[in-house]
């Protein structure tokens, strides 16, 4: 059973732990969000890539859950002294160094791609960590106080600007990767992982040749919500969604999925939005464990997703 | 009393030191040695200005007197689980946030000159710190294993492969700076510190103007020998020396400096040089407690130069 997760930050990184635990790395490719990437310092930082990676690696700090364990701030702490544009974004000195290689590669002339399968090589993660494209696709967020690139409005504005819009022109003119082409026609399965659908999913449907290649995909589609008992475990969807004038519930979220996912999984607590949702937009509905604190309970969700393609495989059931 | 000191490594950073304990900050100028100057990681280090820049700030390591004192070794850790190139170069987590900031600065249009004014300004030091040239001036190293640069050949070689000779062409193309003229030709007294004569001192006076700009500088000039007992304190110098075929002893030494100084200090505990050296060329020697592990006696040295300047002041002696 091949399996491809696209992944954003936290949420995508335990929705790609689970996978990790029960999926031979050979058959796992996790396709990752690089809207939010960005440069530091001259350093280029890719936070979702880096969250995965650290997660998979098993590095990751496990209170913030992301950053590296037990990190330092030297470095930062000298930048604030020198004043320093930039020092709002967190970087640990551990994660300066995976910075300071990758900004070193990119230089080169080496793809995020080859960046990207060389750390995971080095941080022993085996399966196929996947930006979703080797071009920079910032996501500008338009915001009451004018445009903002996202780590400025999400860190540094502490995500406090009313969005009005979210602006994905670079994604456009981007393209997946032929190893991203590659991963989609092959699984058996795709996931969009319980990430942010706005912040993390959408800014990967917006690159060139997504939704075709999601289109196309031959594996069941299966969209897992962010949403628990109508609140996100961590970050800003519900008061983004408020923003954005569009409601903070299931059924608000499964139609900007529907197009192109077979299956939409909430929460086992939230069962009564499988009527609402599947009534809402033509798409199966179903309800599971979706809260995934921990590498066990990732694993037990990612499990029961795999039963749902395989009896898809099974029954010849088109979702 | 106006004061330019040439400082290259540690013994340059001492004798700032001292200078910067009795001379106010408007009056003391350092310029200092870049053909140390390398890139590691992307990043553009320059390990003399820093030696120099953190002796005077109060925070350099003192136990080996270059350095961050208690820094971390995180991102380097990183570096080299990655494999990365460069990783022999001791660079700390502090550290690297200033490295950080520099090559940021360069890369927007700073000069070095610029930016080293910026990294004083921050760190509270407040006397003149002056890259000799804002052009790119790297000390390479002919050796029996082929041209190396310097910390090539210093820090991953360990001072090594035999040395054969010292190439400064790039710096014969640059130019010293428009601040370096000004403090020279300004100075009362100007001081080529107890640094290594050939890889310090001389790739200094090889880069464009340098000759010339001392031979027009009115102040005395006044050359301390890095030599105590006929060692050097610190680094590589003796076995240089022997490998270049030079002697090394004071009146090995004289001579390079004799065609633009007027004085040449030796140890106190060489006082017998004084004799040997005068007679083999035309210059004043004197002898002085030269060793100065700290700042006192770096400030005792720093006494006994102004004092000779100021005789000259007042007595006319040309030197």
């Amino acid at each position: 059973m091949k399996v491809a997760v696209l992944a954003g930050g936290v949420g995508g990184a335990r929705m790609a732990l689970g996978f990790a635990g029960i999926v031979p790395p050979d058959d796992l490719s996790i396709i990752v969000n690089v809207g939010d990437d960005d440069r530091f310092h001259g350093l280029y930082v890719c936070p979702d890539l880096d969250t995965v990676l650290y997660t998979l690696s098993g590095v990751v700090d496990p209170t913030q859950s992301w950053g590296v364990a037990d990190d330092g701030t030297r470095a930062l702490e000298v930048l604030r002294k020198l004043d320093s544009p930039g020092v709002w974004m967190k970087l640990g000195d551990a994660d300066l160094g995976l910075h300071l290689y990758r900004t070193s590669r990119l230089a080169q002339g080496a793809s995020l791609t080859d960046v990207s399968e060389e750390l995971s090589h080095r941080f022993g993660v085996h399966c196929a960590l996947l930006p979703v494209s080797d071009e920079e696709c910032p996501t500008i967020v338009e915001t009451a106080a004018g445009l903002l690139r996202f780590q400025e409005w999400f860190v540094r504005d502490r995500a406090g600007p009313a969005v009005k819009k979210l602006r994905f022109q670079a994604a456009h003119r981007a393209q997946i990767t032929d190893r991203v082409r590659v991963a989609l026609r092959g699984a058996d399965i795709v996931v969009l992982a319980p990430s942010n659908p706005y912040l993390s999913i959408l800014p990967m449907l917006e690159v060139g040749g997504m939704r075709e290649a999601l289109h196309q995909a031959p594996g069941l589609k299966v969209a897992v919500s962010p949403l628990i008992g109508g609140r996100a475990i961590k970050g800003p969807l519900v008061k983004l969604m408020n923003d954005l004038g569009v409601g903070s519930s299931n059924s608000d979220i499964a139609p900007t999925y529907s197009n192109f996912v077979d299956v939409f999984v909430v929460d086992e607590g939230d069962s009564r939005d499988v009527a609402n949702v599947s009534h809402r937009c033509a798409l199966r509905v179903t309800a599971m464990p979706t809260l995934i604190p921990d590498a066990a309970r990732a694993e037990h969700l990612a499990r029961r997703l795999i039963e749902l393609a395989s009896m898809r495989t099974t029954t010849g059931d088109a979702g």
